[in-house]
């Protein structure tokens, strides 16, 4: 854990003495910090500087005559551009995703059958991505509705991903599957109902592999960095944001795009970060003006739903696009990234990427 | 405006040069204010102290090397139990909502005709109410909604209450019609939806009522307390607050009743607050045990809508009590007062009521 | 009140009996609509298809053994793109905003003085406004916050349009003020806390003049259009709606900006949509991205406030941008409109204009 | 999985053709549904009536000419109060969770060394808790959170737990842990973080020991079902649910306690609920009101932090009671119990506890 600056401020109560101001500065001495008083006519307060592990555990909350503590630097240090200010590129495989470029990735919601996802991992690169997406352990609100095939679709996915040359990304819903999961994909996704599954977090950073890292359906920006924190705190500094959408009293959307997330996070932290518009709006005459509004605010990729029938999906059909929509999709983020200049990423040079620290060697 | 002691706290960025902090602290003196910097490693902090008037316009946010700017003292003053200690009883005509007993507010949510309104009434009596409720103005979503009867509405009213002995609260819904509310209602109720209607809090403020406040559907505890301050800043403290549900991700129910608002508006303010069990869950399978849920935490009362036959009412019938539940509510509210300490309140001798400044003097 | 076919279902509980079921198909043929019944082994439903106008106001909810009732169509009719399916243009003075164009409104948050507004008007015309915006009357969360300048705010605003050469929207906050802001305003703004004052709907609608219609803080995508239903129930269709962002969970943004309401509204109503980057996001350095997105998502323009020297602005100075940002600004809006096939709108011929029904003869 | 009568609603657009039409009917009937068409002049919805299994997985919303699709009955079986309409009652040990008593539950946040976990647990049961709460795994936001004493802590609460004569509940945070904890534990506990860890779920829901199921800070009260039929449909029925706030815009509390879900709840489950006044709230002095509007609304029992120096907590000080509080909280909870006509809960007798189904075999 890197020791570094943080500050708080301890807002005592009207009503509180000398003496509860002078056991919270003695406090705060004790563990080395330097407490600073603000002492008006009736309100004061306690400016606090010092490293951050001294106090993240002090129930300063509970000190008599405190009335509030409010933390006014940043949590969380690994990810952060303060102690990392350029920002960074993740690699899967040998493409990356990264501030100046727009990565597609691509494919089913659930694999389903091998043609369907063979035909949707098709459309996939026919719409410019580079990055193969596909859900074999689906978590799912129901313990009736389709589950996902597991490892036997897992399989369906590393053939299919071979056969049309991409790289490929699946979610992890349990620690127990890393290691089989993470035999095979080039990319783990924790889910947006995992994302403060702090055992899975840690696993996945001990896995070595590039973490696609879902913000929670309510999570705060600030607790979603968190989560990736967990993650870099394992030595794994390969993450990618992405922001799906949101829970807000909306009832139009499934959920509610935060666009706004986007620039905040890249001016908190080193990480780049991606938006799903196929998610976030649950059909699909949003996802493309969506995923215009994602590339638009900044972001450093897309990951979009596809099926060759949607109408037959096992799982979020309504959401995917179809074959007509390819074309469009894949001009459509051409110009957009054009229009905020940036460019579609180029893959690395195979010759590069076989000894890369992130290449294929898992395989 | 009382003139008082307020706190606020600069943040820094890690950026921000000496010439950053000291313009800040600068603008702070020069405008009569103490400036306490914490200056630490990486992090500083700047605590101001001094007159919320000097601070309240100046824009610090937009400083140079400014991260964050954070109040930490209450923006309200005549609301606020910081300068007005003890809790306030508003009287309506000659009853008391106050911190040492529960009243009830019931009748009809809309006055529909004199028939159904005198049945509801009654119905209040019975259950137990020394206020009758009744809308005449309705703000409604839908121009094709039922709009009230306007001020046939606000005469039905006035009979029936004097009919059934209580005095009575009703909306008011724009300033044009407050001169003629006022003069025949005992107390002017704003809704949810003009809470922050500023011109009608002046000017319900102006007319020298008791006026019952609801909390808008989505304002924050603070916003609701500085519409109360807006009403006080006309020189009328004469305010109940009333939450009523808030709006939130949850369908289950029409509002979540936010039953933790009482006690923090109680930690916050000396003015009565009191749970509409009605309009938040939307069912009446809800009112009951939301009510009992209001009392049990510290409501100061209850209003609740009630109907002869709810299957025919022109605006929330779902939720009104029917006669059956009438003997049930009068059980409810009394036993639940007396298991937090309260009483039931009585009214005021008439004879002291008659010269008083909140009597029946408009009438 | 055009008639015109609505469906509504409603759900039996399991517990319901013949009876029950039979007496809501008869109340709804009693008003001459159709009832279908959908009964199965445990679970029965009945379908209602007929006149809007009677049953909007048939509380079936309340009738023994229903369980939940259900609304499926629609509840606004003129604005809705069903009654009239070729999108608006709604001009402002001689400029356009509709489907086709990307137009830019632009000012300062609040009028401070003549100097100020001046300024920031040559700054919003460079930046390639073709509306001025500017508020004399503020609706403010503190009585003890800057309120505007009122009237004489008015007048300063009128002449400084006339200098730069613009039309000029400007908030309206009650009723009594309509006939003063309207005889000198191109536009009348509506403001995101009176979305629901149905009162200043209505006189907003009767004044004639083109109305932006501000999204409310919490305020359902429903419950907007039904705001502008109000204001096109007086006989005026010329509406903007505004999208500002929602309240949400959210901390680190001012609010959320609801990007995919754009297209929502559009699939929904004829009119123009634009979106105000500046209040949802609240610091200066989101309005780029949150414009940018705004465009990309489709919206029909931008509403943005810009200040002189935003360190002394009296209202919203974090968020102003400044005149640092008016290059940046303006190819920003003209190449992002480029990209979704959009042009910057032309004003219309002044020889037109003079006629018009919209025209400056208010002036 | 139960085969159960299911109903849905599938609205189709104004411009659905008569073929669109039916190919949603013959598609429901392909699967042996019964689908009803009610037809208006311009709108037509079609019912449908049939077993859960066919329809779950059809993507009738991406059908040709389908606007919505709308579930009308209960996803939910196994916990369903249709399928099971009497109250359940769960055992802990020797302890009842159910409809006619008030459960107390209660102990220290998070177990930090064997004299605080001692020390609490008496104040536990001085207060008058019949099960001991505790927390050996904690799911922490920050990785350099405390993040429990693990084995070491699961010990030391057993220990305790046998000392003070009273079973215990603790929070098993990954699938890895259960035997662990299960084999000590009389409860497991799954928190808020964890509601939608559907491994978690299924893995406690084998592990045959009563499970306190916490719905998550954003659950609607139909995913927190959902949650417990995960439970359920490995066999395991003894779930109590528990209502701990939920996510709004509100900062004045650290959660929105929804006292509204348990009256909810009680009228779709046969499950126990109980409600957490202390970590909703936030701070110490709204754990009471909080209780006693939990005990009001009718919940079956309560679960409370509490600690012998809060100042020295390293997880919730604030919110935890302290010695001062435990009278007024043992005469708040019987007290309230006997208002709302409900019974302290007795223990079971030992000579019939022994060989129970959940009696303590596993210790």
């Amino acid at each position: 854990m890197p020791t570094e600056d943080t500050a708080m401020v301890v807002v005592m109560r009207h009503t509180a003495t000398s003496q509860d101001i002078d056991s919270v500065v003695r406090a705060v001495e004790e563990v080395g910090g330097d407490a600073f008083v603000s002492r008006g006519k009736h309100q004061t307060i306690v400016g606090l500087v010092g490293d951050l592990a001294q106090f993240s555990e002090m129930p300063l909350h509970a000190f008599p005559g405190v009335d509030d503590v409010i933390r006014v630097s940043r949590p969380y240090k690994l990810v952060s551009n303060e102690t990392h200010p350029r920002p960074s590129t993740v690699w899967v495989d040998d493409v990356p995703i990264g501030r100046d470029t727009v990565t597609l990735i691509a494919g089913p919601c659930a694999v389903e059958t091998e043609d369907q996802t063979l035909a949707a991992a098709k459309m996939a690169r026919d719409a410019g991505a580079l990055i193969l997406r596909g859900g074999a352990y689906k978590p799912r609100t129901s313990p009736y509705s389709f589950q996902g095939l597991g490892e036997k679709g897992l399989d369906i996915l590393a053939g299919v991903a071979e056969e049309v040359g991409l790289p490929f990304v699946t979610e992890v819903v349990t620690p127990a599957d890393i290691d089989t999961v993470a035999a095979k994909a080039h990319m783990l996704q924790v889910g947006a109902r995992n994302m403060q599954n702090f055992q899975l977090l840690r696993e996945v950073g001990m896995s070595g592999k590039p973490v696609l890292l879902k913000r929670g359906l309510t999570a705060t920006i600030d607790e979603w960095i968190m989560a990736a924190e967990y993650i870099a705190h394992q030595g794994n500094l390969q993450v990618v944001l992405c922001e799906r959408g949101i829970r807000t009293y909306e009832p139009a959307t499934r959920n509610t795009l935060d666009v706004s997330a986007v620039p905040v996070v890249q001016s908190l932290t080193h990480l780049p970060v991606i938006v799903d518009p196929s998610h976030s709006g649950g059909t699909r005459d949003l996802v493309l003006p969506l995923a215009r509004a994602g590339i638009a605010v900044g972001a450093d990729g897309l990951i979009i739903d596809m099926h060759p029938r949607p109408e037959t999906a096992l799982c979020d059909g309504p959401q995917a696009l179809k074959r007509d929509d390819i074309v469009t999709l894949r001009e459509a983020v051409s110009t957009l990234a054009t229009a905020v200049g940036r460019q579609l990423p180029e893959r690395r040079d195979p010759a590069l990427s076989a000894g890369g620290a992130w290449g294929r060697s898992a395989n």
